[in-house]
Formats: C-alpha cells, sequence, structure tokens
C-alpha cells in the first residue's frame, strides 16, 4: 500500500456534535434539491448517506463491492490506484428520471465516484452532484467527474 | 452459499417512511439508556448504527473486517456458518466504563455479534444491548449471546 494516501474520518464519528454538524451541513445543501435516492458508496458511504437519506426524505441505494448485493444487479468496473474493482447496484432500486445524490467519504481518484454515477445513469437517474466529506485534491478526482458537481467539507494536501 | 438463510434489507431501504420508522423505533427505545457508543458491524450495521447514534448523541464505532481501519486495532476471530472471518475495532475508540450498544441488520448464529461484544468488554465497555432489524429464530444465536439481552424488530422464520 505505499503511496497510498489515507485520511481516517473514524475519528470524525467519534466525536457526536462533529459528526452531526458534518451530516447537518450536507443536509442544509439537499433539503430542497428533490432529491429522491441518496446512493451511498460500500462501505463508509453507508455512514453518511443514510442520515442525509433519512433527513432529506429521500430513499437510501447501497452501492456495493461484488456478491455482496442479494438480488439481480447491474455493474460497472473501474480502476484504483491499486488495481481493478468492481460496483454493483440493485436492478430496480433506481427508476428513470430520479434524482440521486453520490455519497462517499472521500475523493481520491475520483474511479470510484465514476462508477457510480455511471450505474446511476445507465438506468436514466440524474446525478444532481457527489458529496464526500474529504477531497485529496492533489489527486485530481474533481478532473475525472466529466463535469458532474462535486461538494466536499475538507481539502486534504 | 447453499443453506444459508438471507434476508434483504435493501427493499426496506427504498421506502423512506419505512426506513425513518425502523430507526425511530431503535431510537424511542435507546434515547434515555445513556448510550454513548453504538457500535455498527460492517456493512449493512453501517446503514443503521449512525442514524442511532446522531439521534442518542452516542458516538459511532465501527467494526470492521481486518485490513480496513487504518490504526493501530484490537482483533475477534469468530466462526461464521461458512467458514472463520474476524471483526476489528480502533484502539482508543471506546474508554472503560462506556455504555454500547452493538448495532447489525440481522442475527442468524450470532457469531458476529459474540466477536463484536467481545471487543467491547476487552476494552471495559458494558454492551447494554445487541440491536437488529432482523432475527432469524431457527439459528438459535439469541442463545450464543451469554445472556446479553438482544431488540429484533421483525423474526423471519
Amino acid at each position: 500500500m505505499a503511496g497510498i494516501m489515507f485520511q481516517d474520518i473514524t475519528t470524525l464519528l467519534l466525536d457526536p456534535q462533529a459528526f452531526k454538524d458534518t451530516v447537518d451541513m450536507f443536509v442544509e445543501r439537499y433539503k430542497d434539491k428533490n432529491i429522491s435516492v441518496v446512493a451511498g458508496i460500500e462501505a463508509r458511504g453507508f455512514i453518511f448517506g443514510p442520515p442525509i437519506a433519512l433527513a432529506t426524505g429521500a430513499k437510501f441505494v447501497p452501492l456495493r463491492k461484488p456478491k455482496k448485493l442479494p438480488g439481480e444487479v447491474i455493474s460497472e468496473e473501474y480502476i484504483l490506484e491499486y488495481g481493478r474493482d468492481c460496483l454493483q447496484m440493485h436492478v430496480g432500486a433506481v427508476k428513470a428520471g430520479e434524482r440521486a445524490l453520490v455519497v462517499d467519504d472521500l475523493i481520491a481518484t475520483g474511479g470510484t465516484l465514476c462508477a457510480a454515477m455511471n450505474l446511476l445513469e445507465r438506468v436514466g437517474a440524474h446525478v444532481v452532484e457527489c458529496a464526500c466529506v474529504i477531497e485529496l485534491p492533489d489527486l485530481k478526482g474533481r478532473e475525472r467527474l466529466n463535469g458532474k458537481p462535486l461538494y466536499v467539507l475538507v481539502e486534504s494536501h
């Protein structure tokens, strides 16, 4: 794992007020955006996505690694800093025309977020924005998002 | 995977009101129990644990598979229906004397919940209860919890 930057959001979760403030910042931004789908990326996107979904009245759709979702899935392969990976979404979870928010804890090279957006757009959803707690801007992941807006709370250099 | 029972909570997450009602039932039960730690088990415990932590003012502590947590960890191995696995917790995340709630989506044989409780008790925390959405009572997981209370919303036979 040499050369891989890593930022740890678990310390944020140990401070209840800081965790609440973090979620509230996202909720404030998205509560009036008619988001019907919050798609969270396994596994740390599962920590931030559901509270945003609950507060905005959206459904929560988990995007998972292969062989984790029990129903029929569609898949997107993508390239990581340290190899290949794949993200899957349940068929039928998101309908054409729905407005989706993609949530993860961190954007590094942007490969995972791209795969997530592709899954949603393949079923006809509109990706309103990607939301992450932390951005590593030196890795230029934002440039890989094909012009889709990215909202982050913290930049880490 | 023959013979393994599987219950899918992702359909619940597609109904925002049902997901909210589910979280609210847990929050109602735990809001006055002086819980300072909600420990969620990777990965579906990450979906239900954080909203409960946020609403009760507890910290959220992720219990993860090996090599996922970036800091120093303690580990508990356990036996699953289909092999061995291991759960880890960050050293320092939970202090002696803290009151902890363990959250997962489902209890099957109870092995994962036992490992989670062991991690918390090894650092001196008091496990108040384990909370799951679904119990598969035919697998008798409840009997493996060494008398620790288990609260579930649904039994599935």
